[in-house]
């Protein structure tokens, strides 16, 4: 299933105790549908709190009779507004959300007024720094290509290798809204959030785009730019 | 004052007994910054309840001693978070908000996918049928110029005169959005909503866009299409 949702007020994806995530409200949805207590669902993306998603990809196993594309329209009116289930369909046997994604895609929105804006609060990262954009252009580029990203993760992860490749960075901006859409084969915790900051920190000219080189090179945490807030971040695609 | 908000919970612009609206908030604002309980404040734009603002225009008379400009910021302060004020400034005797005001830009967002978006909810108005964008463009070049927009006010208003000049209509797609943005000397009750909804038969193709010039003349409401939701619709700028 391709799901969309607004992660405002979710505690993320993944289901936890204590706290409403995605993951919750849509097994909650299927289960009622199927009357099969024991699905599983497995999603592709662990968002985190606030995150959103045009498409978050989950799987899970059912022996109902219902047909898979049908379940679309079946779990959107069980489900709350705020999560939409795009598009269901029938997978091949062995398919899994998560190891048979081949890449991804995020978006992350800055929004750059005096004042945060009414219309986007909880949907871009607003600060009130005028940005250089140009810069912000020319520091994206050094993203792209395969590299060890070890600078661009939270601290305390550990995932077996830092090595990924990020295949296209767009920096677009429109009024006073900036976007930038990033792709590549998989991303490490916080990578996205923490190249917007960086990002954002080479607009107000505290890091030179020419430095972003060394400071993937130089695989230190502390030389990249802040991890820009959850809110801004759109989990776009998911590719197979 | 220029004000942004997110109409979703206001019970549109203008006070009235037993709802919140946009203009109860900003003046109890404006009382608490000022001490002044008898402000007055009036806004340009009596919006609907759901109607999204990027730009009403609001003015009130003071005698406090806080300078024009420093407004914004201290009402930001005081203001909940779905509605902000982008810009506070000192106007000339006798400004008028309403009255002063020479024209309007409006937008009006459709969005056009099987499902309702979960990121799009309340602020697009969602129609799963397939639209002709071309003919809705064709369509759309008609309401330009000086007309009688009788067939496009609501049934029951009383306005003096039902001619109004449309200056510019734009229509763009962005993937599944419509985007119509409108700007003219004035608009009738609820006239972006029925040209709108008017746009959208065109583009499920039950009315033809060489229909428009007839529909407009003949001055009969039922001859246009729906009136198109109120959440789809945003204030986007008043001229002076």
């Amino acid at each position: 299933m391709t799901i969309e949702y607004d992660g405002t007020r979710f505690h993320g994806w993944q289901s936890q105790i204590n706290a409403l995530a995605v993951q919750d409200v849509v097994t909650a949805a299927i289960r009622k549908l199927t009357g099969e207590e024991e699905i599983s669902l497995i999603g592709c993306s662990r968002t985190d709190t606030g995150v959103h998603a045009y498409g978050q990809v989950a799987n899970f196993h059912t022996g109902s009779r219902i047909p898979a594309d049908k379940f679309a329209y079946a779990l959107n009116h069980l489900l709350p507004e705020d999560v939409v289930v795009r598009k269901s369909e029938e997978m091949y046997e062995g398919f899994h959300s998560r190891f048979s994604a081949k890449g991804k895609k995020y978006r992350y929105l800055i929004h750059n007024t005096q004042f945060p804006s009414a219309l986007l609060q909880h949907r871009a990262y607003h600060t009130p720094y005028p940005m250089d954009f140009e810069k912000m252009h020319e520091a994206a580029a050094h993203f792209v290509g395969t590299h060890d990203f070890a600078a661009f993760q939270a601290t305390g992860s550990n995932a077996k290798t830092t090595v990924r490749t990020v295949t296209e960075i767009r920096l677009d901006k429109n009024e006073n809204t900036i976007c930038m859409e990033i792709a590549g084969n998989g991303f490490l915790y916080n990578m996205v959030r923490i190249i917007a900051g960086t990002l954002v920190y080479v607009g107000m000219g505290k890091i030179a785009p020419e430095d972003i080189p060394s400071i993937i090179a130089g695989g230190d945490r502390t030389r990249a730019g802040i991890t820009a807030p959850a809110h801004g971040l759109y989990l776009v695609e998911i590719y197979y």
